[in-house]
């Protein structure tokens, strides 16, 4: 076990508060497969097989159920239809748990004494390992020590071992077993339940969905000489097990590795073989984990991002970006990540908006191919979006609010679904972004083109043409889902008219011609941004937003730790100025040339103080918005609030799942807001405008543009910028413009910081 | 059998597309008990115990699940949780079915030949009776002849008969069972089911709820001598069997009582005892039939509506006053009349703003006591009012937008829940209402006035006071339910300032102090009703609601036969100027007194255009609207329209019920368009301006009027008025002002109609 705390996130014993949020956040992954990080002993009183009915609501003002414990396997791609919720990424049999029995007595940390327990997530080789000290009823002391990984190599399997020591003569029996007793939000995804033996001491066990898709995992289990190996197999499970009469001081050593296919991989373009090979014990464990080390060291090369500053800065970071890569379903599979980043329930695996405008920027800076890919998701998907589009007697392209691995809308609940039209112009954004950071019109060619053409094309038969030449998407939703049925808002209309802009702009490749291309301009013009008719300075969210009252939060707020939504009523939310997250102060975020000093002053003013932040998405634009505007301590505060979210256990909020867009906020407000770097849509030169916070003497990381790598740092008074690959670039840091030439390292200073 | 075709609704033969339609035509009932009018023999095609999944949504738009046949037993009050949609009116299990077998062929309208068939509703008597001929597979004629009835005397109470002949030697079985085998909105609301045989050869059968409530249905059927009786018992059904052996031209004559009672008989002030009397054979059917049909005539004197016109419009008229006499649960019960008059399931047998504002005219002037009954209902039910009020933060007093028999908030979509408020002024319009209409403010002393003080603190902390002085109802939704979460509509604001004044009118009654009266006058006053800004004529119905485009129905609404919005997405109706229902014009119909002839022409080229009728509680305000404007050939085509909706079988509206709130929309129309009785709130002397349509020669009713009787009848050119009970009154017909003395006749002529 490593203990650099800049490195790994440790959990000392063992409480039923937080446990499940560290669950959540010990989720390992590939990409491929993912497992929450749930012990390897089930708790007794956490069955995973409970029936409960979890129906269409607002997450944020959701009350979720809260078991101590749920597990999670998760294969990105495999979804299946729950009755009242829509289609759903489904949580598969649960293959990394072990079952001790010494001298009969179950080892459950819920139930049985813990001397002592630790266990660390190793973020820079994303490998669990646990120590844990028991006091049987029986009087034995028992220790386990047990690690596992998902190799990112062959990416399919699951590598574990565990060891048991006891201090006296004891029967040890570890039964380790494929369990599908697991439910997803409630609801038994598995038609049919095959559980059986596999060749050469393996067991297997085969699900078939409701859609008639199946999923197969096979387990193998070994051990040196010794212990009496079996198998056995009940209705919903199959398990190999060890039984060993074990002396004082001797010990168990157990290996198993877990492979997990399905009947998808060939769509999923994820290829099982090199995961099955790897089922043979002749391959020794030492070289699977030095492959799978290898690679993350690989990745911590290009994705680092490192601070001097305090530690828990440093470590919320780097779990940010572990949880990032590890989410990411690799650039073979045309699919997005979803919401919890493949970690959890609560979202229903699905892909929001936040792809393109959360979790965009960190691919495109660090890893431009890891960016496409998500977007070569929406072009994958453009037919379904163009199918959602006529549902709703439109043109052109609509994409879902909730998309299911095949772009069809899920969401269950129609005020989202109908009304919260700006993730098509995002997705615009995003294929922007992409052509502007990576310098390449591959992607547009691609398909991308396209798309934008069908996003415009929906955006303009979705306006409104007013009497006097201007027009008015009526009755959307904005990014604050607090103000619904709006007409005007200024988020949505600001990104729609960029996105008719670029396909006016990209024109025949976009499928526009001339005469379309005229009239999206023109649309584009004709939205207007609403404005305060007093103070024109004033950025209104949406028409006739300055007249609703102020939530009065002294009253109606007792407990600002609860979410604002769970203390009042929603019509309280939809008839006064209460914001759930950042709506103009996310356009500033995203749009930061097109406001002036006074408009991001008077936004800041106006907004701040009835912002509830109810979403995790919204510390980080408002972290980047004060970085810009000079208010580094302001700043500061978001970035803790965001970095507490899911990265500080005891905030519990990685219990469902990691906010995955709350991790790449993470990157972001590191990234493009202390250190400044302004995004490839505002500007053509790489633009840095550092504002360190006071706690942090430097910031260092590599960062991709059009083409080149740089190897980027920051401090108080000074920056290096160390050229790495591709051509040389200019550059701009703290308004200090210079050039860094191909394989040069520049060192300068600036007053900026 | 009668036949007069003013006062029967005929089904001849048996066609599966208007079976259901049928079946809710044909309900029967005392108030207390409720049948829906399925054929004596079961649909084997249509078993009624089907699972389902129903779930919320808006029942315009929704495609109904449509059986050909769904029985219906409602006793009001009882009631259960649904898991999805909250609590509902319970479909109790069915007892009026007889399973026939000829030579072991079991009769069904949907599989045996029917050679002829007639079934007749007496609206004058209550009575269903039916003759019908089979001829079976074996080749055997089959007529049988039943009748039933629901006794208006001993309310819960069925009486039945039934009679078989056979053209040849035939062996016949009939079956008349208790089953249990029913659900309700496809969910099992039983949670047990016990059947038994009682004493003296009956059935009894009883269920329990999942509340723990339990209900029992005593059955007991017999016949001359004959017939081999026997008893059977199944898993939810119980019946008593008669076997005979009939010759040619022999009958088969059985008669059959049943009793439902409830463990909430005291609760519900029924007292079943004396339909439990009428188990006893010793009571001859001719002497049950005499004391119930005395019962109907004595209604018929009090509440026609009689014609010289068109007799489909007359039998309408007849029809809607039937089924609100019928639907009506008696003075006793602290109940109201849910939306579809006890006769189906549609909308879970709640309550909604129609009883006070659709269907309160009806009994107020025909017979205010039941008029008082349905008032007292939200008398009773104010405390729960109270508890609505303070979940959303709010003083006073907030009724419900679907309650249940106990006044809490069962309505499972919270757009309309959250945002209909209404209702609550409406209550108190309809306390008004009866104040005026009786000159009684007995009803306001008995708890009325503590209600219409609680609905304005209610309101008035609903309302915002703006800056300025004026004040706003923010986020509502006005009857127009098409366009949602508004600001300032301007029904909603006129019967809140109405309701306002009125608490502050009656000051101490209401537990208004001056201080808080003064406060009330003020925000009535201070609520505006908004306007168009270039024709201030126009009532808008809510701020900015010109701003919104046409719905274009030439393009997007190619088959008027369905409602709108099926043939849209919601978003859609949300956007634009397409409305749902009568919402400026019901205002018009409410309070016709405060708008002048421009505004109700304004208004009328306006709206009407763009207003899709989705509700069936739509034509009714329009044909009144349009009768007072002068428009009597528009009144009348509103008026063939709504009577068409449940009256006309091949429209197929009763299907799932009775739209009790439209059968009052015809009585309305024609009492208060057609006859132009003007509300008491809008006057204090008895105003009629008639506007007779050209197919009607005249119109006579009775009315009541503070505490007097009045015979009237209307013709083109004249009028007759006899004083029958009370003080004599003046009173203005056409613009003729006289006074009608006790106990006379007064003859007039007007230019008027």
């Amino acid at each position: 076990m490593t203990n650099d705390p800049a490195w790994t996130i440790r959990q000392i014993g063992y409480d039923p508060a937080t446990n499940k949020a560290y669950e959540g956040l010990f989720t390992l992954g590939s990409g491929a497969l993912h497992l929450r990080g749930s012990w390897e002993e089930p708790l007794a009183a956490e069955p995973q097989d409970a029936a409960y009915e979890r129906r269409p609501a607002n997450v944020s003002a959701e009350t979720m159920r809260h078991p101590i414990s749920k597990w999670g396997t998760f294969v990105p791609g495999v979804y299946d239809a729950h009755p009242l919720l829509g289609r759903e990424l489904v949580n598969l049999p649960w293959c990394a748990g072990a079952i001790v029995e010494v001298d009969g007595e179950r080892l459950d940390m819920g139930t049985v004494e813990v001397r002592s327990s630790e266990r660390t997530l190793d973020l820079r080789t994303a490998v669990l390992s646990r120590r844990t000290t028991w006091r049987t009823r029986g009087g034995a002391t028992v220790e386990i020590e047990a690690e596992r990984f998902v190799s990112a190599v062959r990416r399919r399997l699951v590598v574990q071992s565990l060891g048991i020591a006891v201090d006296r003569s004891a029967s040890v029996v570890v039964r380790m077993p494929i369990d599908a007793g697991v439910r997803t939000n409630g609801y038994d995804h598995f038609a049919s339940v095959e559980p059986g033996r596999g060749s050469g001491a393996s067991s297997r066990l085969a699900v078939r969905l409701h859609s008639g898709r199946t999923i197969e995992v096979v387990t193998r289990a070994w051990s040196g000489p010794g212990p009496e190996w079996t198998d056995g197999i009940g209705p919903r499970a199959t398990w190999r097990a060890a039984t060993a009469t074990l002396g004082p001081g001797q010990r168990l050593d157990v290996e198993r590795r877990t492979v997990v296919t399905t009947a998808l991989d060939g769509q999923l373009r994820t290829d099982p073989a090199s995961s099955l090979a790897a089922l043979d014990p002749a391959i020794a464990a030492a070289a699977l984990r030095a492959e799978h080390e290898r690679c993350w060291a690989d990745r911590w090369m290009r994705h680092d991002v490192a601070i001097d500053g305090p530690v828990e800065d440093q470590r919320a970071i780097r779990a940010a970006i572990f949880h990032l890569l590890r989410a990411h379903p690799g650039v073979e599979a045309p699919l997005s990540i979803d919401a919890k980043g493949y970690a959890g329930e609560a979202y229903w695996g699905r892909f929001f908006w936040d792809s393109e405008i959360e979790l965009l920027p960190f691919y495109l800076y660090t890893d431009p191919a890891l960016a496409a890919s998500l977007l070569r998701f929406r072009i994958a998907t453009l037919d379904a979006a163009r199918a959602n589009a006529r549902r709703y007697g439109l043109r052109g392209a609509r994409y879902p609010w909730e998309a299911d691995e095949t772009g069809r809308e899920c969401c269950a609940a129609w005020i989202y679904a109908d009304h919260e039209i700006h993730v098509s112009p995002d997705v615009v954004l995003g294929l922007a972004h992409h052509a502007a950071a990576t310098g390449s019109d591959a992607l547009l060619k691609a398909g991308g083109a396209m798309a934008v053409g069908e996003v415009a094309r929906f955006l303009s038969d979705r306006c409104e043409r007013l009497p006097g030449g201007t027009c008015a998407l009526l009755g959307v939703m904005g990014p604050d889902e607090y103000t619904p049925i709006v007409h005007n808002d200024a988020y949505t209309n600001a990104v729609a008219a960029e996105a008719m802009r670029e396909a006016a702009r990209l024109g025949a490749d976009a499928g526009i011609d001339e005469r379309e291309a005229e009239e999206l301009r023109r649309a584009a013009e004709a939205l207007p941004i609403p404005r305060c008719m007093t103070d024109a300075s004033l950025i209104l969210q949406c028409e006739g937003f300055d007249r609703l009252p102020d939530p009065d939060f002294a009253r109606t707020w007792p407990d600002i730790a609860r979410p604002y939504a769970q203390g009042v009523p929603q019509e309280w939310l939809f008839r006064t100025r209460a914001i759930k997250q950042a709506a103009v102060i996310k356009l500033m975020e995203l749009m930061p040339a097109r406001f002036n000093r006074t408009e991001f002053e008077r936004a800041w003013a106006y907004y701040v103080p009835t912002t509830t932040h109810d979403s995790s998405l919204s510390p980080a634009p408002h972290a980047i918005v004060a970085a810009r505007m000079g208010r580094h301590e302001d700043a500061y505060a978001y970035f803790r609030r965001l970095a507490a979210i899911d990265f500080d256990p005891a905030h519990g909020g990685a219990a469902e799942g990691i906010h995955i867009a709350a991790a790449a906020g993470v990157w972001r407000v590191a990234v493009m807001g202390f250190a400044g770097l302004l995004p490839a849509t505002e500007g053509d030169r790489l633009t840095f405008e550092p504002r360190l916070p006071s706690a942090w003497r430097s910031i260092s990381f590599r960062v991709c543009w059009r083409g080149s790598i740089l190897a980027i740092t920051l401090r108080p008074g000074g920056f290096e910028a160390a050229h790495l690959d591709g051509p040389g670039l200019p550059i701009a840091v703290g308004g200090m413009q210079t050039t860094v030439q191909r394989g040069a390292k520049v060192v300068g200073s600036t007053d900026a910081c």
